[in-house]
């Protein structure tokens, strides 16, 4: 992880998914070579772009005369920013603008933005004509490092988040990273949550280079761009040891239990918390929950807290403004969450830092004290 | 073919689709047994049972009753009947239903019901939490001899039919060949349209038998079950031939090109046209067309339509009550037809009885002055 290299230097990362093989792009200046990447890959000549109105009128313009100049015919669909977009209502509306497109199998739908944006069109790849291409042009760091690769795809409903969805794989993804310049420096930092849970998933030289090299990764350059082609590589190694999550991919849901529960306690409301930013408090709860079970050190659980306020992420359900139910509240949204199976609990923890594993039989009771004991 | 198995016997045909294989288990009085059947699939002990307001009174509280004696815990959802319930909006509701019930991974949606409650509770079932088991209970005969096998799913959009779905196998199919008796007469022709269908695909030999036992397919009792055997039996071989329809699968659409555009030219209203009505008149045009294309004998149309019509088949546009509207309005709804790639039309077309294949280059100019042809 030392060895960085130069500025100028675009990275691959090649998923290796038999016949769901893809490629991951990363570095400055993609979007403008979009159309010529695209057609590379594409069989059809047609593509339904999907992108939010924060997006739109810093990039829509220039990936459109990208694909145009590549000879691919381009409509475009701008929705309201935000997770409240990933519901059915607006699944609707990607898969009607998706059918009045005129795409095809071999056409695809093209993902502009963040998170929300590509779940949200992904499923609707997945579903129009039981599946088309998709491509995804992630804009957010935390879509660069995570959403956009994998294949999950997926809405919210209001028995909790992410409860609808496909796998469906892109067939490729393009991470320009010259567009984080313009992202807010809290969306920044809600990302960079998701860089560091690779290393403490199971790359603790990985969380350590961060731990020293944290500050150039948020100014941009080589630094930035290593950090996301290793977090690629980190999820694709994961999502190939297990593409439909039937084990080991649950690692990646590290600090997302608990960081799950506080997003459906504050409503999904961006003002007071994003994702990245649940998962950063998520992940300092479950180390320090492994400490309680006596699995872990307490060191670690403060080493993980200290880097992330030093970056400037909330590390306490207490740094969330506002009031949080009571802890039977979050303790439901727990066990309503997707990771439960036959009525246990499965909980990520860790031995330490880069230790983490998967438990599957943890006491809803230890859960409810300990979220008690924490609770602000 | 001549060779009949005993009233008695139960029949069993194995779709082998690797890890996604599965029993279509067909014959009298599955219902009583299911749960005892489906209880030995499943590793979850729940399930959520998705029916119309037909089929309940007659059959779901003998389901609900054999599941419950065999341990799994049944909630059910009774919708209304017909192919509008193919839509986005029911599909909500469904969604909705099997999350209330807390279905996980390994529980189960079961459609009890013909095609419309099949396509889009499998739909449901491949997308609530990305994916859960699925149990077909089809109980009109076009849904035991066609929709519950091979895992196309799917809803209507205002663009037109099952253009939203998943590929979503099956984990289990019980034909229940008795609840075919309360099938109306109507009903259970336009399912014979289908059993017809396989023998026009490739089994001239299947054809020639239906055209000398089809009283007896329609009595009920030892022949009735073994046209349905066969026909499982064709649907299975061709779908593990092409799980996903990337080109031999194509060939069950023998028929369908027609058929929905007839059915979006009357709005899929049941009083005039359904499915196995609209194939029917389909199956008769592919040949004729097949003929006036010098590919086919008009002798071998002329022999379809006899046959179809003898059993009480609608044949011609003609016998569709109502008005159709005019030959270039039907002309649009096959260009919208999902079977469009890159704006040339694919046709399924003939040589003969039981001597189909797939045209990809039909010019449009030909379907339409053949439809003007036979435009009533
Ligand atoms: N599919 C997966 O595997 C997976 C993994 C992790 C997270 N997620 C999902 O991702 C979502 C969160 O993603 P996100 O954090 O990207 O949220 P987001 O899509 O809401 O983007 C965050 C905000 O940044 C704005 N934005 C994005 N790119 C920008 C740019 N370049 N310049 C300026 N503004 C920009 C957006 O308009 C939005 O307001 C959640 O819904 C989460 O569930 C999915
Ligand atoms: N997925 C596939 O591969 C596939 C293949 C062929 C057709 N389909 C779809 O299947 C649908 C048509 O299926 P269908 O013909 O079964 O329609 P359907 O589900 O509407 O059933 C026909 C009618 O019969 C009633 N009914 C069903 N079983 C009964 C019984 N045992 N006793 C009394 N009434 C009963 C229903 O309530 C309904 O009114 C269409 O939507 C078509 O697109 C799908
Ligand atoms: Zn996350
Ligand atoms: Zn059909």
């Amino acid at each position: 992880m030392n060895a960085i290299t130069p500025a100028s230097a675009e990275r691959l990362v090649r998923v290796p998914l038999g016949e769901r093989a893809y490629d991951i792009l990363i570095g400055p200046g993609l979007i403008a070579g979009a159309g010529r990447e695209i057609a590379a890959r594409l069989k059809g000549r047609k593509a339904a772009i999907i992108t939010d109105e924060n997006v739109a009128p810093l990039y829509l313009g220039a990936l459109v005369a990208s694909l145009e100049a590549a000879d691919i015919q381009a409509s475009s669909l701008v929705l309201p920013a935000g997770e409240k977009t990933k519901s059915f209502e607006h699944l609707i509306t990607v898969c009607d603008a998706v059918l009045t497109a005129r795409v095809e199998r071999n056409d695809a739908v093209i993902a502009l933005g963040g998170g929300v944006i590509g779940d949200l069109s992904g499923f609707a790849a997945g579903i129009v004509r039981r599946g088309v291409r998709f491509v995804q042009v992630p804009t957010s760091l935390l879509s660069q490092v995570d959403s956009s690769v994998g294949g999950k795809t997926g809405i919210n409903t209001h028995h909790g988040k992410n409860l609808v969805g496909v796998f469906h794989q892109p067939d490729l993804v393009l991470a320009d990273t010259d567009v984080l310049n313009t992202l807010s420096e809290r969306e920044f930092r809600a990302g960079y949550a998701e860089v560091a849970k690779y290393g403490l998933i199971d790359k603790p030289d990985f969380f350590a280079w961060l731990e020293a090299n944290w500050k150039d990764v948020f100014a941009g350059g080589a630094a930035r761009i290593e950090a996301i082609a290793a977090s690629c590589q980190a999820k694709s190694d994961v999502v190939v040891a297990d593409e439909r999550e039937n084990g080991a991919r649950a690692l990646l849901n590290l600090g997302h239990t608990f960081g799950h529960a506080l997003e459906a306690a504050t409503a999904y409301d961006s003002r007071r918390l994003v994702h990245g930013e649940g998962v950063a408090i998520g992940m300092v709860l479950a180390h320090e929950f492994s400490a309680r079970l006596n699995l872990a050190s307490p060191d670690d659980a403060k080493r993980v807290e200290t880097h992330l306020k030093a970056v400037g992420l909330p590390t306490r359900m207490g740094d969330i403004p506002g009031e949080l139910p009571p802890a039977e509240v979050l303790m439901d949204a727990i066990a309503q969450d997707k990771k439960v199976k036959s009525g246990k609990l499965t909980f990520i923890l860790t031995h330490g830092i880069g230790q983490s594993f998967v438990a599957d039989d943890v006491p809803s009771s230890e859960v409810l004290s300990f979220l008690k004991e924490k609770h602000p």
